[in-house]
C-alpha cells in the first residue's frame, strides 16, 4: 500500500513560537514533506516582528530561514490556516485554542488545560489513534481539539502499551529523573542543578498517575472508559537537557518472565496506518542489550527522538517486572508527539 | 548520666588512606575526642613517604597537619593499634583485615568482604548496636571485624528501622540517585555525567536488596536472624558530587497516615548510649516541611552529614506510603558511619 | 597590642535579606563578636512576616534562629541601626542607601550604584583602608557610604595590590571564569551551564576595567587619584556553583621572576589593623605549591573564603607573568567583603 | 571547475579505532564519498573481535554496521591500505606510524609524535594546504606522514590565518576553557569536573605556545620557516562535553578596528581547491552577531562541527583586538580535521 499524502501541502500555524517548544515546532516543520509553516503566533510583546528578530533562538542549529522572515502575529484565530501547533502555557491556552477550533482549524496542543476534557481526546497514535474519533463530535466548533500528554507520559505510555496488550497491567509505579528543558527558559535556576537535584516537580506526579489511565483506556459510544490500576509517581529533576529517564516496576498479569516483556515491547508496533506516517518511528520502543543503559545523551536521539528506550528488563521482588525507559522530553514529550497527531488527524480525514 | 570516655586515647590506625574515603577518615578524626590517628596505611607505592606529600588531598578543607607529617605505612599488622578504620577496596580487604583482628585489634570495615558474613556484626548503630555483641565471640582472633554497610543501605536502614519499630515492614522498593564521590577517584569519567546519568551500577542493587534483611535482623544465640521482606531496588549515578537520594515506597502493617510514618521517623532515637557518642547525630532521621525537599547540596551537611534527611512523605497508590530521603554517602555512608561503630565498640568494651 | 573591640554592640541592618548575598549576610553576622542583626529588610511582598518564613533559604546550613524571628521590614531609614549592610540590587539601590546615610547610619553597600561615586571609597580593606577617610567628608548627611567592589574585581585587586606595591603594575589582562552563585536565584538558567558556557556577562568587564584603578588609587586633598593602567577584560559564566577563578597576565616594572612574584604575593599583609578585625583573613592571598590549582571546590573556602588563592605563577611570553587566582565571590566578593569594609569603619571611629 | 573525485575508492584504515578519536573516524567515514573504512586496528585486547563486539560505543548515534562486523585487527602495517588515519596515543604512535609510512600508506595523524618533526607537515588546509608537498620527501619510506594539530590549536589558528593574511600577527594570548571530551574515556573524573573546573592541563600550553608558530609557517627549500611571534596560552579544562572556548587577544599589524577583524575572518577561505572537499566548510569561520555568542552547545555544530566560531570581536585596551573563539575539538580538532587533510593528500595525488 502506498503511504498516504495529503492533496496539498496543509497550512500550519504555530502558537507560542518563540518558547522552547515553539522552537522545537518551527524546526520540525522546516522540511516537513505535508506541512507548511504559515503562520507564527506569540505575545504581543514578539508580534510585528520577523520571527527571527523576535525569537532567541535556542537549538543546537540554526533557526530555519523560512520561518526567519515570517512576521509575529499575536494568536488570535485567523483564516487559511488548516492545522495549529499550540505550544502555549496551560494559563492561556484555553479560550484561545477553543476559538480556533471554532474557527473550524484543527489544534493539536501540548498544554495540560484540555487534556482531560472528556471531549478531547489525548493521544499517543501508536497507542490510541483510534481515540482520535472523538474530534469528529466535539462541541468546541467546526474544528478540533486534541491533546499531546504531558512529556514524562508520553514515553512511559508507549512502554505500557504493548505491556497491556500482551499481559495486562495490575499496578505500576515510576520514578522519574527528567531533564530540565522540559521547563524552558528560564526554567531551572542553575542554582539548583549544579551538584544537586530536585525531588519534586510541582504538578507533574499527578498527570503521570492520571494520563496514562486515559491514553491506554477505551473508546466506547460515550466516550473514554479509562483503565483503571493503581498507578505511583514521584517525579525528580536532574542535571540533564534532553531526555527523561524512568524507572518503572509494574505487577502483569501471568507474571511474564522479562525476556518475554521485552519481546513484547521490542515487537510493539502501532495500528495500521501510523507506522507510516513521516513522523513515526520505525521502533516505537526499542530495547537495548547493554547492561547500562539507556542513558540520556546516547540514546535520546535513537529514532529520532521519538522511540521510548527500554534498558534492564529483570525481575522485581516487589511487583514482579522492572525496567528503566528513556524519552526524549521535547520531541516524543513535546513538538515530536504532537506533529504525529497532526499527521494521523490529516491522514484519517483523507 | 555522665557521658562514657575512654580512660585513654585509642591509638588509631586508617587502612587505605590516601583514597577518597580514607581521606574523610583522616579529616574526621583530626579534632575527635577520643580517637588518636597514629598510623596511615596505603599501598607500597606511598609507603615511606609523609602524608602529605602521598596523599593527592580532595577535601574541602586543608591535610591536618598532625596527618601530614604521618610516615605512611604497609597495610600490615602492627603493634600500638587498638583500632583500625578499613579503607580498604574489597579486592584487597579480606586477608588484611583478617591478619589485624588476628593481631588482636579491633576492625572497623567499609569494605563489602566481610558484610554477609555470619559471625560479622553489619552495623548501623542507631539501629542495631546490639548486633556488636558479635564481635566477642569470632573466630578471627583476638580482636573482631565489624562492618559499616554499603553508603546506599546506611542512610536507607536508619529510615527503615523506626517504621519496622513502629509499624512492621511488609515490602519495599528504592530507586536511588547516588552521587559520584562514591566512586573514588577517577571513580565515574566525567563524559558519563556531563548532560547524562547512568541508570546501573555494578553490585549496588544486590547490597541494597540483602543488607537491610540483615542489619533489620534479630540476634540470637545462633547469629542473626534476617527480617525477610520483598525488597527492590533500582541504582542509578547522577552528577551530585556528595549526597545520595533515595525514593523509597514500602507497605506498612496497619497500613499508617503520612503523618504517623513521618512522626515515626522524626522522633527515632537509637538505644541509649548510642546518642551520646561523640559521632552521633542529635536526631538520626530529620523530616523536612518544605515540599521540595531533600535536595543534595542544601541538606546533605544537616546533623554534620550522620542524619537520613527526610521529605515528601505521603501516600503511595500502590504499596501505601512514599518519602524521598538524603544520606551522605561519604559521612553516614562510609567514614562518619564507621567512625560511630568504633566508639561504640569502645563504649561497650568500657 | 591587644585588638580593638567596640564598647557595645554594632546594632546592624541587612537590606536585601532574602536575596543570596542578603542570606551570606545574615548567616555570617550570626556568630559576629561586635555586630547584633537587628532588623532585615526586603521588598514589601516579605515585609511583615518572620525572616524564617519569608525567605527561601537556600544556604547550606540552617537559616539562624534569630534571624528567623525577626520580621521583615521595607528597605526604608529606621532609628536603632548604626550599620546597614546593603545587598539590594543597584536598580533600586540609590535614593535607599542614600535616605539611610541622611538619617545618620553607616552603609556599606555591595551595588555597583554608588561605586564610582567621587565622594565614596570603593574599599577592599586590606589595600586601601586610608581611602575610608573619605567617608567623614562626604555630603550625603551625617552618616556615609561605602562600596564594596564587583565579586569579580574583589579577588583580582587582593592579587594586584602586593604586585603594585613590590613592583608597579604596566598592564594587565584578565579572563575571568566565573560561578553562577553571583547572578543570584533565578540568575543563570539551567539550561545554559549544562554542557555549556556564557563567554558573556553583562556590564562585568566593565567593572574589572575601571574599579581596580579606583581601588589601587591614591587619596589626596581633592579625591582619590586613580591608578592609570591599561586593563582588558574578558568575563565568562561556567557551570560551579561558588568560586570565580581569574587567569591574569601582566606587564610589571622590572620584570620580576616567578618566584619574587610569588613571594610577594605570599607575604603580603594590609595596614597595622586590618589583619586584626574579626573578618579579616590571616593570609589575605594564598599562594599554592601544586600544579593545578586553585580549583573552586577544593580551594575556594580557604581562610573563611577570604583569600585569593593563587596558583601556577609562571612567565608570560607576552606581557612577563602570568598566573591564576580563585576568589569566593559571594564571600570576599560579596557579603564578607562587606563586613570587613564594616569591621574597618567601626575600628576606624573607635 | 568540476569538484575532484578520485577514480577509485581510497582504502582506509583507522588506528586506535575503539577510542574516542578513533570512534569518531569510524563515524564520519560511514557515508563518505571517498572513503572505504576497510580495517580498524586496536590494541591486542581487542583485536579478532568483530569491531561492533569490542568497542564501547559512545557516540550519540549508533556504531554504523559495517563498521561493526569488521573484525579489529592489531595495528601493524598491512596490505590493501591507501590511507591510514591513526587515533593512537603518542606513547605508541611514533613506530607504528612510521612502519605504516614505510610500508607505503598515506598517514594522516592525531598524534603529537611527528608533529614537530622537521620533514612532517603540521597541517591545518585552508590554512597551510602547500605544506602538503613536505610529504613527497620524507625519509618514512614510500608513504608519508602528515600530522593534524591539538585540538586547541586547530580551531585558533583558523581564526589567526585570516589575520596574519590580512595584517599581521605581533603577538597574542590565549585562554582556552576545553571540553572534556579532549581527554577522551576514563579522561576527566566526574569528581574534578561537577561544581568545578580545573586550570592546568598537562602539556596542553606548549602545544599551544609552539604549532601555530609552524602551521603559519612558509615551506622554503630547506623545509619550514616558523612564523615568530610571542604567543601565550593557559589551558583549562570545564565541564562542557564537545568544544573548546578560546578567549584570544592580539596585537596586529596597522591596528584595524574590530570591523576590519571581523570582516577578515567572515570573508576567509582557503587555497582553491580545499573549499571544494568533502569534509571542507562552507566558511572556514563563522562570526557571529549575537551579544552573547559562541556557546559551546549552541554553536559547536556550525558547518558540521569544521568552523570556528567567532563572537565578541571588540578593542583590547592592553593589546589592541580581543575575541572569543569556538571550536568543536573532536571534529575539527580531531577526526574532523585529519580527514580533511587525508581528502587534501588525495586530492593533491590526483
Amino acid at each position: 500500500m502506498a503511504a498516504f499524502a495529503p492533496k496539498s501541502q496543509v497550512r500550519v500555524a504555530v502558537l507560542g513560537a518563540t518558547g522552547s517548544v515553539g522552537q522545537r515546532f518551527v524546526g520540525l516543520l522546516e522540511h516537513h514533506p505535508w506541512f507548511q509553516l504559515v503562520r507564527v503566533g506569540a505575545s504581543p510583546r514578539s508580534a510585528g516582528r520577523p520571527y527571527g528578530k523576535a525569537v532567541r533562538w535556542m537549538q543546537a542549529g540554526p533557526c530555519p530561514s523560512a520561518a526567519a522572515s515570517l512576521v509575529v502575529q499575536d494568536c488570535e484565530p485567523a483564516r487559511g490556516v488548516d492545522l495549529v501547533f499550540s505550544a502555549l502555557g496551560s494559563s492561556v491556552a484555553g479560550p484561545i485554542e477553543r476559538a480556533w477550533a471554532a474557527a473550524g482549524a484543527l489544534v493539536v496542543s501540548n498544554a495540560s488545560t484540555h487534556r482531560m476534557h472528556p471531549e478531547v481526546p489525548l493521544c499517543v497514535p501508536e497507542v490510541n489513534a483510534d481515540h482520535l474519533a472523538q474530534a469528529d463530535r466535539q462541541s468546541f466548533g467546526s474544528g478540533a481539539i486534541v491533546c499531546g500528554p504531558n512529556c514524562s507520559t508520553a514515553g512511559l505510555v508507549l512502554a505500557l502499551a504493548p505491556l497491556q496488550l500482551a499481559f495486562g497491567i495490575r499496578q505500576a509505579t515510576v520514578v522519574t529523573l527528567q531533564a530540565v528543558s522540559g521547563a524552558g527558559v528560564p526554567g531551572v535556576p542553575s542554582m539548583q542543578v549544579i551538584d544537586n537535584l530536585l525531588p519534586y516537580i510541582a504538578g507533574e506526579e499527578d498527570k503521570l498517575e492520571s494520563e496514562p489511565h486515559k491514553i491506554l483506556g477505551r473508546l466506547s459510544g460515550t466516550g473514554i472508559q479509562e483503565l483503571a490500576f493503581p498507578m505511583s509517581a514521584t517525579a525528580t529533576r536532574v542535571p540533564v537537557i534532553d531526555g527523561h529517564t524512568e524507572v518503572v516496576s509494574l505487577s502483569l498479569v501471568g507474571d511474564p518472565t522479562p525476556d518475554a516483556v521485552a519481546a513484547a515491547m521490542a515487537s510493539f508496533q502501532g495500528p495500521e496506518g501510523i507506522a507510516a506516517l513521516p513522523s513515526a518511528p520505525a521502533r516505537p520502543v526499542v530495547v537495548l542489550a547493554e547492561p547500562d543503559g539507556p542513558q540520556p545523551r546516547l540514546h535520546r536521539g535513537m529514532e529520532n527522538g521519538m522511540a521510548t528506550v527500554v534498558g534492564r528488563v529483570r525481575d522485581c521482588p516487589v511487583l514482579g517486572t522492572k525496567f528503566v525507559l528513556l524519552s526524549h522530553n521535547t520531541l516524543r514529550g513535546a513538538a515530536g508527539g504532537a506533529l504525529l497527531i497532526g499527521e494521523a488527524l490529516i491522514a484519517r480525514r483523507g
